[in-house]
């Protein structure tokens, strides 16, 4: 019984993601979902290949991926989130309790300013839950190359007009350039290089066409 | 007396669109403005060089370029903008009569989508006053490159949501790489060609990115 589970649960998960992401702006939309979650299953696969002493649950990997956004602080007022939303959801649709713990966890734990904020936390997750690593990647991977650049402007458009457009691009010399750093998967690495160079050749396309003297 | 003008009448004008621009969205900004009166400078002076049986007038081309988003139809809702509002800012600081009338007339006629629209318009005019292909290719210009992606990305985070991110890659793939061939100067053709592959290398990049499947 444990292993149908599945039948049953997936569909209705990901109707409750597609329409919980509808409040948000492009940058933060089901395609982003949709692209994590494809992100993850490819680190996954290579990752299982090479690192095969490491026991990976692949449905904690693709569940934290397509609930990583449920409850982003960026978007929600605080304490509108519960704090066990996700694995309630889970368990309401049938998603055994350990899974459901389990999802809630590395969910959570996704983001890159708490992770700034407090390293440790994650740390202490990783070494319980290996799949953070690969949602990580896989969320900061959607962050860099051309849809990284295409989602910067998206979101100031959307949400951070005081930022300008030099304050997207700022946004990406400070923040994402450095994500490549903060890779914790050997093909997350991998794939991280080639969406930093395109970053960085953005930049350069950039700086050659701002005017000098512009402020 | 003629010449002196300009030294009472560009900073309330300059001041004016800078308040003017401040209502719009970090794509169509006092940057933008600032961007475009420094590529039709450049592409001003370089035509001078060669065209030299062209007599264009510098204070056309930097007027109607600093203006040519004032009462722009995109932002303004149809009548708001009085048909004469151009000449009459212009003439309320001191700019002689027939020169705010070629501005009014050349800052009116640089849209894409009139140009588009009624292109035989677009012929009149440029007859009349050469300085038109030159703020053309400018305005132009700043829709493409780097600048153009990074513009086109935040328009539809902050005013067309609906289009998504892959409905601003469907107008940069369909509408911004033809604005090269529609360059009306020599050197806004060939400050394009560059912007312009720079705008394919990220559509390259993009296809790469986006999951094969991904609706």
């Amino acid at each position: 019984m444990a292993a149908h589970w599945r039948d049953g649960a997936m569909e209705p998960i990901w109707k409750f993601v597609e329409q919980y992401m509808s409040q948000f702006d492009a940058s933060h939309d089901f395609h982003h979902i949709k692209r994590v979650v494809a992100l993850a299953t490819t680190i996954l696969e290579a990752e299982q290949k090479v690192q095969t002493e490491i026991a990976y649950n692949k449905d904690i990997v693709l569940l934290a991926a397509l609930l990583h956004d449920v409850g982003d602080k960026k978007y929600e007022s605080p304490g509108s989130a519960d704090a066990n939303r996700i694995h309630d959801l889970l368990a309401t649709h049938g998603v055994p309790s350990d899974i459901a713990s389990a999802v809630q966890l590395v969910a959570t734990t996704v983001s890159y300013s708490s992770e700034v904020k407090n390293p440790g936390a994650v740390t202490e997750v990783l070494a319980r839950h290996p799949e953070l690593a690969i949602v990580q990647d896989a969320d900061r991977l959607d962050a860099i190359g051309a849809i990284g650049i295409g989602r910067v402007f998206t979101y100031g458009g959307a949400k951070a007009g005081e930022r300008g457009m030099r304050g997207c691009l700022e946004h990406l010399e400070e923040k994402l350039v450095r994500l490549e750093g903060m890779m914790k998967t050997g093909t997350g690495k991998q794939l991280a290089r080639e969406r930093t160079r395109r970053l960085e050749v953005f930049q350069g396309w950039w700086k050659e066409e701002w005017p000098v003297d512009g402020e």
